[in-house]
């Protein structure tokens, strides 16, 4: 029987012989189960092969609830683990699986999709995901208040192109609702085609709006490439 | 019954304990009136609902009718509130109402739009709104000179094509007008594929002025989002 | 009866007071024929009006013509003067109009486009159009070179997709040719949706092209926008 | 007969005037073969010009073979020469028509794409090409860094639009493998118009995944500019 400080030493310090090959166990076991994942949204999947998966998602569930525990026995402080960054995505990596087994079939497929937190545990062992969260830390402010910005020149977007295009087009810019989709494909420049303006006063709005709005919306995705850089530097 | 100096440190004073309610007042109706507007235009809304959004729009004008007058009262230099930027905005977010219930039905959708300067009001409280504005008055100059080149730059996008495209496709390119909606698609890169060459030169030709437009088209924007990172280290 | 000297004045010193005049009549004159030009190429414009536009342009090419010849008549140096980058731009802005008085019916339309020359004329005056000719001198060399892997990117990008698809979509796809406007449009992402790889192997191998390729097809671009920037600063 | 110290100035040293000769040759073949390579994927090509562009094939082929030996000859230390970046293009620019002598049919496609190797034979003659080369040795490990981010993320917008639109519109979200492609042409911005959301939920979706995952998809590719201009300062 090991002792908690050899445990510490394999759980913790990734420089370690255990702690490598229990860093690498982990990683593993978040590839295999991107993959199993991915195959199982397959539409026309073996009745055997996806119960493959199934096996697959219940054995990761089991390894990332031993990993958990693991954590919180070999932490100094338990609460402090529990409620850090890490211990939340730790937490919510293996809960949905659970709740599934209690809650009735319609939530399901909801907690399906949260148990796409289990990627996020690859994070903590990725340079770029961890530089990534520091430049979140650098440009969280600038980013919501610019996106606070484009939100608001979206909705005049829409608003706009709704007043023009809703009397030619009244199934596609039937509401500022539905304008707003408009908005959205054009100003990031998208640009789908689904839905576009066909009166001459909403394509001279058009114009404008990607001449001056385009900087603008652009701007949210530039402090995060920003963010990047400084961090990189850092 | 207040005096004029507490009714100002209430109305211009954001730090005061009055000043706060005062400022969520305002900053919550814009609010309350966006989502009513947005709802307004869906158009399967049931009679008693679109009666509760005019009750809004009446409510929120009276409201900003009385913050105006306010704000008039209090102002040591009466002419110059009213001639300032806020003054303009604060008068054009109430001013299309009262004029919807003297004019004819057939202006009432143009007057609808015009209400939208209320959304601008919102700038008054918001920082990033604030830096934009500054961005504004860095880049001004620039920004129009360049909008100027770009504009050229469109028209001879949208001659060339007409030249290659007006033969094989008279209906989507029959004018120099119906070519620049073609040439505003392409060079903002937003591609809805409304509209595409589909002759070899018009092709040939959509890839030299991809090529070197794209960069021009782009300075516009690009002096947008430099002046608010100058504006944000000022 | 004027003298050379005075004439001098107003051809060649904005500044003088001849000399605004001598230059707003030149702009003016090439806004007016702008908007002769683009409604001319309206399909269903009266013959009425069709005439007017031919007498706009038979008035603008004379004051051209006699523009072109007063320049060169208070030039020092003749021969400079022609040869220089605004006297060959003020000889192409006339020339086409002579020629198509001469050759037969069927160069008139390449003629057509050719008077488009007239429109740089417009950047003798325009601080910003003489901006972006110094940027090109900054940046010509590197413009050039990166065009030509933009070039060489697109073609792999061309040939990769053309072996993928051709199979799927032979019509679409037939050749590199075809292929290559495929390559324009998705590595600028403008992206009409015309031409898309329908199979595994092509959408896969668009996503490595669109990874690596759209940094450095952009590359252009930015060079001319970096070089403005330069040229703004000198 | 000439000396192998002659032949090796010719070969290696492209100032010398046998030098010069000898890169043009070389790099004229690569542009005719190139054409020609074009031309034979053309569907509706005559017999007799097919049996040219094979001509052209056999003709590069030989000239490039007796390249690859004669670099081999003069090369003092062959080995090196042979593992050396430029040895390894040079013999995988030949290597595929020879195979495709030895191997059965259905190979023949690959082995034709291969061939697109030579065309980075230009590259040793190409400063830009050069410059990009010295670009991805700088920028190297983080591009792969952020290749990977940029995955993760698109496997997160993939996972999540699959999520909402799967019920909607079960042939083109089927699972997340077809939900990839769409991740791709959106999060570039490229916006095909072959697949977008219709659910309003998968519409929102769409909205915060373009905000957020715009600029981090975009990275990559700004990793790639920026090391062109710090190799271009070097």
């Amino acid at each position: 029987m090991m002792t908690r400080d050899a445990l510490k030493q394999i759980v913790e310090d990734p420089l370690s012989p255990g702690g490598k090959v229990f860093d690498l166990t982990v990683q593993g076991a978040i590839l295999v189960w991107l993959v199993a994942y991915c195959i199982d949204t397959l539409p026309d999947l073996s009745p055997g092969a996806r119960q493959w998966m199934q096996a697959v998602e219940i054995g990761v569930t089991v390894l990332f609830t031993a990993e958990y525990l693991l954590r919180l026995y070999v932490a100094d402080r338990k609460l402090a683990f529990a409620f850090s960054f890490w211990g939340i995505i730790d937490l919510l990596s293996i809960l949905p699986f659970y709740l599934s087994l209690t809650v009735d079939l319609r939530s399901l497929r909801s907690l399906r999709l949260l148990r796409l937190f289990r990627v996020l545990k690859i994070a903590r062992y990725s340079t770029a995901l961890q530089r990534l969260r520091r430049a979140w830390l650098i440009a969280k402010d600038e980013f919501l208040m610019f996106l606070f910005v484009a939100v608001v020149l979206l909705f005049l977007a829409a608003a706009g192109i709704h007043h023009f295009e809703s009397e030619a087009q009244p199934d596609k810019f039937a509401s500022i609702f539905d304008s707003l989709w408009w908005a959205v494909a054009t100003l990031t420049t998208v640009g789908y085609g689904d839905v576009y303006p066909v009166t001459t006063g909403g394509k001279a709005f058009t114009f404008v709006v990607l001449m001056i709005g385009r900087g603008i919306v652009a701007v949210p995705a530039g402090l995060v490439t920003a963010a990047i850089t400084q961090a990189r530097e850092e």
